[in-house]
């Protein structure tokens, strides 16, 4: 009996494998709509090409050419084991803050289907390789131009393939491109990432713009996320590296997949100046917390996606921490019940297990006072004073449970540290993407 | 052709989702052959019972009786959310330690099917009328009887089904039902875990035995880690403390299962002074060298057995960092790689994903040279000098992730520090125990 069952179970995992193996990918079931309208920036051109660099019949290059007397600022991965473009657009953007006024057009080159880490000294030849032939073929510094790699790693790059498609790319530069841009540097992403806003500083109309590919914080193989944001504002490179500094700690720095760390995360951002505005270059220009705001939202929005895709995904968790010592604190708890796979895997299977919030807490390393504690999921009140609340009851848990958008939050009682975090739930798909086929 | 793909796939899951519910849970494939034959410890006799907790038809609660004179020691679950038996125990110890001398019994008392976890004021309440009934049954001091719960949080622990088994536990109480003890607090557990050592001590033959639970660091419902060891040894309580110390860092301190962290881990390691010896009181003692060394051994066999028993694992991994600049150091790399959801999910695809692992060394936080690292997958090398071994085949490393039990040797190239950590994979089983099913 129980062999026969076992035997069948057999075959049927058999079944299902093959199956799944040449069905497409599917879309996250939390992707947006659709693609949004990108406006164009001025200053700013993108194209994308097919280079072959791994992946066969669809784009994998982009490149986007800056105007001159643009500003650039820029974050990348803490990773210890980053990739020679991660170094090299370090070294780049370095040079840029001494000098931020250096003629020429910036520009920023991307491939996907190999991520050029841990390539030794032959990425970086790589990657010089192909920022000469972009400077030459735009006629720019080489110093200005930032790739990245996002893919395969550990195998060297075939510049070359890429090199053969810059001129196709300077040929088809068009600022109305971004949305081809997005869709070339996916990986396992299943959808592309876009994001735009419109405001007025001082009455002067400025448009920020922005795409980003993640599957994920990490995807397979390290392909992880990449972030490029346009806006015609008119803004110094000090106060947008502030700024985007600051608006990432909330935003990129505020979502997990499976808390692994990728060697190439990369987020750019760059103001062309194109505007008619004069300069923001003093953090305390009330214009600067117009940008910043909106700025915020676009970020956001562009993280929200980047969780939405994750592996696998099939709910959104947001998880808001308030009451703790700081909000250091905050964003440590929250990022433990964030990445705890039981409180993922109870998400998927639509379990409001709350003992497990409670574990993760408590796992945080962080003051923590079981009594004082209350944990809500949505607007239900779950657990306070140290035990389940009086007024909850396991079916109205479970029903909230069969969202596809589902808030954890947890009030520490302690002080006013708070924290939100986006993540998602892990399921089979996870699995199925990281362990049943070889990448 | 998509559509009826899809529509074939759902059914084939539903088909064993629900073949795979009515399927006892395997035992793991990484099962040492058979529960081993535990030597009698005078001075300790054991005891089984059904009381019906949550489980039917199976033994859920454990008694240990512990003769006059013996000495207790304990290490407890780090978490600032532990149940109320841990903080409990907790404050016996302390009393223990400030008094090692008062007279009486030490009783253990556990049940599985209930953690009595995040069950406020209600839970002390449980743990202290336990203790009162095991001390009038067994004519012991309250203050010496140590209880623990694991299995479901946040449900008040029906403890009058508990107190209505200890007159017939009291009566069953047997040197020889160690192994009926090590069953009866199993939960998720796939086997009973135990562990034997026999040693002479300046010529005096003196006996271990323990056994634990645990199906990973923590397993659904935090029903997580439970150790209890047992000799005949005379060692004073200060001396057998430090002893425990040391050896859980190297032991049951390096395994992971998920990273999760459970709120009930309890280890205690009784001595019952039986064996004609004259008292160990001294660290410095060479018999404590002696018997250190066997109690390291079995602990590390008992801690490699829940991490065997991981939920869901197919695979045994080892991971063993060296090199690095601090032992702590390498002990948060080592860390990292256990706990990186695409490493554990590449070997459970037997996949030879080098790149994953330089990823997780990087995110590790601690000081590491990409072109420093060398990595080995058992004697295999796979990576040095920033890149892949020249040497390198990828064949080689399909191969060797076939095997049950895998090594991943990584030396970073600094310094001395070193730490070995044991892991298991991640596979779907593990999203199936937690996620396909309500707990």
């Amino acid at each position: 009996m129980a062999q026969d069952l076992i035997a069948r179970i057999k075959a049927l995992k058999t079944e299902l494998a093959a199956l799944e193996a040449v069905l497409p990918a599917p879309v996250s079931p939390l992707a947006p709509a659709g693609f949004p309208a990108l406006p164009v920036i001025k200053g700013v051109r993108f194209a994308a090409a097919m280079a072959g660099v791994k992946y066969q019949g669809r784009t994998d290059v982009m490149l986007a050419e800056i105007c001159e007397g643009a500003q650039m600022a820029g974050v990348f991965t803490r990773s210890t084991t980053r990739s020679a473009p991660v170094l090299r657009c370090e070294e780049a953007l370095a040079a840029h803050v001494e000098a931020p006024d250096v003629a020429g057009k910036f520009a920023i080159l991307v491939n996907s289907g190999n991520a050029n880490a841990f390539t030794g000294g032959r990425g970086f030849e790589s990657v010089d390789a192909l920022r000469d032939c972009v400077a030459e073929a735009l006629d720019c510094p080489a110093e200005k131009v930032f790739t990245a790699s996002t893919g395969v790693i550990g195998e060297p790059l075939p510049h070359g393939r890429i090199e053969a498609a810059v001129d196709g790319l300077c040929a088809a530069l068009d600022a109305g491109h971004a949305a081809a841009a997005a869709t070339a540097i996916m990986t396992t992403d299943t959808f592309a990432k876009g994001a735009a806003a419109e405001l007025e500083l001082d009455g002067v109309p400025v448009k920020i713009s922005g795409f980003a590919k993640g599957s994920g914080m990490i995807a397979p193989d390290m392909a992880t996320m990449l972030v490029y944001i346009f806006t015609d504002a008119k803004i110094s490179q000090k106060v947008l590296q502030q700024m985007l500094w600051l608006e990432n700690a909330s935003t990129f720095n505020c979502i997990t997949v499976d808390g692994d760390t990728s060697t190439s995360d990369t987020l750019l951002l760059t103001a062309t100046g194109r505007a008619d505005m004069p300069v923001i270059d003093d953090f305390a220009d009330p214009r600067a917390r117009v940008f910043r705001k909106a700025l915020q939202a676009l970020m956001r929005d562009l993280a929200q996606q980047v969780a939405r895709d994750g592996e696998g995904a099939s709910k959104l968790i947001e998880v808001r921490v308030t009451g703790a010592n700081s909000s250091g604190a905050a964003h440590r708890i929250a990022m433990s019940i964030a990445n705890s796979p039981l409180v993922k895997t109870a998400v998927a299977g639509e379990d409001p297990n709350w003992g497990r919030v409670v574990m993760a807490v408590g796992k945080a390393g962080e003051r923590a006072d079981r009594d004082r504690l209350t944990i809500r999921f949505g607007d239900i009140l779950v657990a306070e004073n140290g035990w389940v609340a009086p007024s909850y009851t396991e079916e109205a848990g479970a029903a909230y449970m069969k969202q596809s958008e589902i808030v954890i939050a947890v009030d520490i009682g302690l002080d006013s540290g708070k924290a939100t975090i986006w993540t998602c739930d892990l399921t089979h798909r996870y699995i199925t993407i990281n362990a049943d086929y070889r990448s």
